[in-house]
């Protein structure tokens, strides 16, 4: 009889994981999953980092799996548990993230009837989980349901794949472990699709690539500068990347703006538009009378790669079809921002933070309006990764980073959010401080939904009246993140000055542990700008496209 | 041509709502609510309260519900919104509340483009919703499915229907408002069934009536003692019950206890149970080796009726049959515990609570371990509205408070939340500040996962080690949620002594507006306490039936 056989599936469970590689669980359990915690203990291998709120957990195994390219585990209570979670597993999924979601259900036995805590777990986890999503039936097949959702999590695309583990197959007694999956097949690009895309960049026709997903990692940025450099392409990143490396050293690409608006005024002109891991840019929302597809008219849209393929090994394929292996690519040379003075605004503390910004650094930004000028001031900083909203659902900074800083525990973390984004879970920065994580959490306090006042105007509903302009007044009361961290255990400052937010980002990358820099700055869209960015963005399409194109760096660089 | 013929879709649903009484609504919007954002300066009628998080929003229309009455609205944002709200969603279904949930999502010609935000909304929804969710796809007709909605949601039982309201069916011209749907049909009892159970009562067998739903209201209560009085059934309330009526000159009842085991020792020895708009007693997880359904054996269930009939008229209709409409019912006589002092505890604060109970307060109780004296302690107090935890998702008592403090401005509310609840929806506090809600929250502190420390054991997983006994300790950092409710804006002490607990709750009573009150309590179930209660909850059931029932009323009065 092999030491396995007494195991109950929850130990077998944790065993199959971890020989998986997958070492970390984000959790937030209840009573459904008792025997998944007690087993923690049976598998040294398995870090638990406990969240007070799901939301926390999904968006930290988001930003681990980011970082350390593998995906980590989720433990969430019931349907209602992944509720909670929703939001920052969607943010996962947009983002192509691998993500092994386990769900604890009620025993099998007990599901009949309907107590308090039942519902449809499945109808929920569908949204977040469409490639995969299974209840497990029995003990003895529970860690093969378990290495089938990780092959689904780790596929190409990566996903988020939820395995629902009812208590009597979790506790159920013989539990049998499952080898690993083997490693996702990489798909090269088809030879004649190559061949037709190196036609029309050969062609001087005006073209760009669109690099997402894996392409924006060193390599794929790399191949792409070549065959810029070769045959004088434009290259673009996706609106959202799930992770951008960048910085001094690293080919610089700009991404795809926010605003639709802009984001013509960059595509304007594109005869060819060549996808690389990446969709044709899309509208992020509807608007009255505007098309919701970006590409320009008359532009042609390619696909190199899908998602399903092989990012690196397709642009490869395309550089030697080219013959553009030779090509030096244009690098972002090195290159910072002075130190900011005076009253504090948020483009001084993008500019602080391109001042400061350590080696090897992993940026999270999540400040919407806020960061607009973070780009900019953080172009020529030391190389560092950039990890962005890329399922638009708010909350997912202060989460990620707790993931990104146990993935790569010697690298810092600045995580730069809004206010109303830091309050949807703002229950991170407790795991921040038990796991004493090394994350500078910079909160833009402006006191508004900032973004909201534009999106009232682009939408044409600008006759909103005093309610709707309340919706997204934050000014009464004014929340004070200092003492919501320090009320959390994280060392924590409030700040209004350059000088002394400087100080403050010094003192906080200095001394491992998590910090809390609130910064109060004026709402970056308030007064003149505010008025005015309504009337640039309509007027953007008429305009002269060198015009436009100036209008458009001012406006958001 | 009509004054109603200009209307957006959205102008015209608000008319809509606010005709058939639907006054406030609960709003966490984005970019593809802003037209229905817009419309609320068109509808006077129609109060707009912003949240932070979509849970809070959520618990607020159900607390509101269970206090007023009648729906209010949420507003919520796409897929990922609905998520962030669905754990107090599930609270209000449990609870049979009725709710207008209003999803906004992309205008209908986005949805093809895949968006970031894009997600299937109606997978999601149909958790909550499984009895009304739709798409509104017109303009024409949104109104009618609002009062589809509607309809759905004031039904017997109360339900939480979901509207998805696309940004294009909310901004396109030609809304049309449609009337408020009728009341529901109240369905009586079949007077056959009335009758059978007027022969069980009256056989002199061991019976007793589980009270649910809306009989737990005081006409519900008096029939039911007056049964009582008159052939001697027993009555018991369902454990968590939606909305229960208690304190002096009411019938007192017995509530089943959220313990399978001691639910076993209430129960025992029962030959008939009548159901009133109630479920056979389930246990609320499932354990190894033990039953899910707490009906003892050999006991007949009978069902007087369903949640899908009027509660109080089968009961009248019961009396009549009785002939017990003289009977005098046994009504709570007026008491109030003393004042506690000394070194804070549990206990003392729910006796403090009780020594100091308002007229005619409405008390929120989601302290799962801390709050167990506290019905005993508010027994005789001035009549009072109990709220309980329907469906299991904790992070529901702060939202509650502000639903049921904005549904009756004129009384206190008192919410009791352990820490762990709390920090689910800690948010709420903000929302009770900018809206200046007269609610004292009272937060029991003990640093743990209390009642998950008691599961390990329950579920026989007591071989947990440290890294299992880690999930459910809040020790480090210790939260400091007098310093979170001050960086919301509400006023807030932390108390470790009795007297300073009664002088901070005296204070918060007399001075409109919120307050939180952080009770350091040592954690109730901990020593010799915790070790005890797995041995008695095993013995319960092989005791003899006056002891168990003593013990019983001593670890859980």
């Amino acid at each position: 009889m092999s030491s396995t056989a007494r195991l109950n599936g929850a130990q077998a469970l944790m065993q199959t994981l971890a020989d998986a590689g997958v070492e970390v669980c984000f959790t937030n359990p209840g009573t459904s999953e008792m025997h998944f915690v007690a087993a923690l203990d049976s598998e040294p291998r398995m870090r638990a980092v406990l969240a007070l709120f799901e939301g926390v957990a999904t968006g930290a195994a988001d930003g681990y799996a980011r970082i350390a390219d593998k995906p980590a585990a989720t433990l969430l209570h019931l349907g209602c548990g992944l509720g909670n979670g929703l939001a920052n597993l969607h943010n996962a999924r947009k983002g192509k993230v691998p993500v092994l979601n386990i769900v604890g259900d009620h025993a099998t036995t007990h599901a009949p009837f309907d107590a308090q805590l039942q519902s449809d777990i499945e109808t929920v986890a569908r949204n977040v989980s469409p490639g995969f999503v299974r209840t497990s039936r029995a003990t003895a097949s529970l860690c093969r349901d378990a290495v089938d959702a990780l092959t689904a999590a780790r596929g190409l695309p990566g996903q988020v794949a939820t395995l629902i583990l009812p208590a009597d197959v979790s506790w159920g007694a013989g539990g049998v472990p499952a080898a690993p999956p083997p490693p996702p097949a990489a798909v090269a690009a088809d030879a004649a699709t190559v061949s037709a895309i190196a036609d029309v960049l050969r062609s001087g026709a005006k073209a760009a690539l669109l690099l997402g997903g894996r392409a924006l990692r060193e390599p794929g940025l790399l191949a792409a500068a070549r065959i810029a450099a070769h045959c004088g392409a434009q290259v673009f990143a996706e609106v959202f990347p799930t992770r951008l490396e960048r910085g001094a050293g690293l080919p610089a690409v700009e991404r795809v703006a926010y605003l639709a608006e802009m984001a013509g005024v960059q595509l304007a002109g594109l005869q060819h538009l060549i996808l690389v891991d990446a969709k044709a840019p899309v509208s992020f929302f509807a608007y009255p009378g505007k098309p919701s597809l970006l590409v320009p008219e008359g532009c042609t849209v390619h696909t190199l790669c899908t998602p399903a393929q092989d990012a690196h090994a397709c642009l490869a394929q395309l550089v030697q079809a080219l013959g553009a292996a030779q090509a030096r690519p244009t690098l972002q040379a090195p290159t910072r921002p002075t130190r900011p003075r005076g009253a504090l605004t948020a483009p001084k503390v993008c500019k602080a933070v391109g001042h400061l910004l350590p080696e090897q650094a992993i940026v999270i930004d999540e400040a919407i309006t806020s960061g607009l000028m973070l780009g900019v001031m953080t172009a020529g900083c030391p190389r560092h990764d950039l990890i962005t909203l890329t399922g638009g659902a708010i909350g997912q900074g202060l989460p990620n980073a707790i993931g990104a800083a146990i993935a790569a525990p010697q690298r810092p973390v600045i995580a730069l959010v809004g206010d109303g984004s830091a309050m949807y879970t703002i229950q991170a920065l407790w795991t921040l401080a038990r796991e004493h994580l090394h994350v500078v959490a910079i909160v833009f306090n402006n006191a508004a939904y900032s973004v909201l006042n534009v999106e009232l105007e682009r939408v044409g509903a600008a006759q909103g009246g005093a309610k709707a302009k309340a919706q997204f007044d934050l000014q009464a009361p004014v929340l004070h993140f200092a003492q919501l961290a320090q009320g959390m255990g994280v060392h924590a400052v409030r700040t209004d000055r350059a000088e002394d937010f400087c100080q403050a980002l010094d003192y906080a990358l200095a001394h491992p542990g998590p910090h809390l820099i609130e910064a109060l700055v004026p709402e970056s869209l308030s007064g003149a700008r505010r008025k005015l960015l309504p009337w640039l963005l309509r007027s953007l399409p008429s305009l002269p496209q060198p015009v436009a194109r100036a209008l458009k760096r001012a406006m958001a660089p």
